[in-house]
């Protein structure tokens, strides 16, 4: 049998070792593709290649793409990272980089287009961070559709593009029980925006967002975070 | 009154020259971004930051986006640009970008909410390369509909994103007699793929797809190429 590809953007957070390992257990050969752009720490990257190696990709492939230069958020910024006990809600946060998704899905893109393959996972997911507008199920579908008139290899009919967002509706608790079940290690994972450091390396803050959304993830779904554990 | 902003993806090439011109001509202040991707020369870079000085741009943003680690064309690749009296019609050229477009639209986007406006320019053309899929005008809409559904800016209803690509359906004869209307110093623009080392710089291969439908359009318009003048 032919080896089905796909292109899997890794960022090394939780949701994106998610989708990937959802991906392998589709029978994907993983491509994971991870985009540094000037974020003010690199742990992530750590994490991504990581998850890289535990899921067996194929091929990880990490670009820096400038995307810092452009400015216009407090992750790529000099601005102070929001936190509080109770994150924003309704609102866009602050930590919301112009154009990210869109950025990355055509990195992801013109992958897939080389390794001939339509199929393209991202760690997408609405119910958290329901400020994304680039993570909603409607710019998922004119993502693709743009896709669709993009590319020669669609053009030609040789692939058709799909954006799997497979965690998109789910919540936290949902994807830690779902990533658990098939194995991730979640303690090669990093989320915090804003860590310091400790003596065993960075230790994540527990206030920002991403902190926040992660712990309600796991005290939902009844586990422990092995991170922490780990940190601790 | 408010500056009227818009970003103007600038290549260095003739086509972005003139979308740069017609947009100053618009009453537009110019934000100018060259995305580099490791062309084999840096010859055209060097031609942006003319063109953006003889455009009087607010601001001219280069950055390395680090494309060419994807692969999968002649122009970031080791591979040998095609030549020869016929270039190829019907089929899409090997010097085809996987995701070009895509790729630096997205950047402009990014920009564009930065900045606050909508109006993006891009000075793709259907007519000389009718293989490039990217350069469709179904493809700018599927894209400029995406664009409204990805961004905070336009999702919160303060800006609309329009892409404009001016250039869409003309020849690059009639390209070349808009650009001279409006002033444009041709002889600043870079066309070739594959240029040569002269005694006084690099000089246009004359043989490449880019250096001969430059030529026709200077031909069909019934004027010299000034760049060439400069180099002979």
């Amino acid at each position: 049998m032919a080896e089905k590809r796909c292109v899997v953007l890794l960022s090394g957070g939780l949701d994106s070792a998610t989708a990937a390992a959802m991906a392998a257990a589709e029978g994907f050969s993983i491509y994971a593709l991870t985009l540094h752009y000037g974020q003010r720490h690199k742990r992530e990257l750590e994490s991504a290649m990581l998850i890289a190696r535990d899921i067996k990709a194929q091929k990880h492939l990490v670009l820096d793409i400038g995307l810092d230069k452009i400015g216009g958020s407090a992750l790529t910024s000099g601005a102070e990272v929001p936190k509080g006990d109770s994150p924003a809600t309704g609102g866009i946060p602050v930590t919301y980089v112009p154009a990210r998704n869109t950025v990355f899905l055509s990195y992801a893109l013109a992958w897939a287009e080389v390794l001939e393959t339509g199929d393209i996972f991202i760690g997408a997911n609405i119910n958290d961070y329901s400020g994304y507008p680039d993570c909603r199920p409607e710019y998922i579908h004119a993502f693709e559709h743009m896709a669709s008139l993009a590319v020669k290899a669609a053009v030609e009919g040789r692939v058709r593009f799909r954006i799997n967002a497979p965690l998109i509706g789910m919540t936290k608790a949902e994807i830690v029980k779902k990533g658990l079940s098939l194995g991730v290690d979640y303690s090669h994972t990093w989320s915090c925006y804003d860590p310091a450091r400790g003596e065993s390396g960075l230790v994540p803050c527990g206030r920002c967002d991403s902190c926040h959304y992660r712990a309600k993830g796991f005290s939902e779904a009844g586990m422990p975070d092995p991170l922490l554990k780990k940190n601790i």
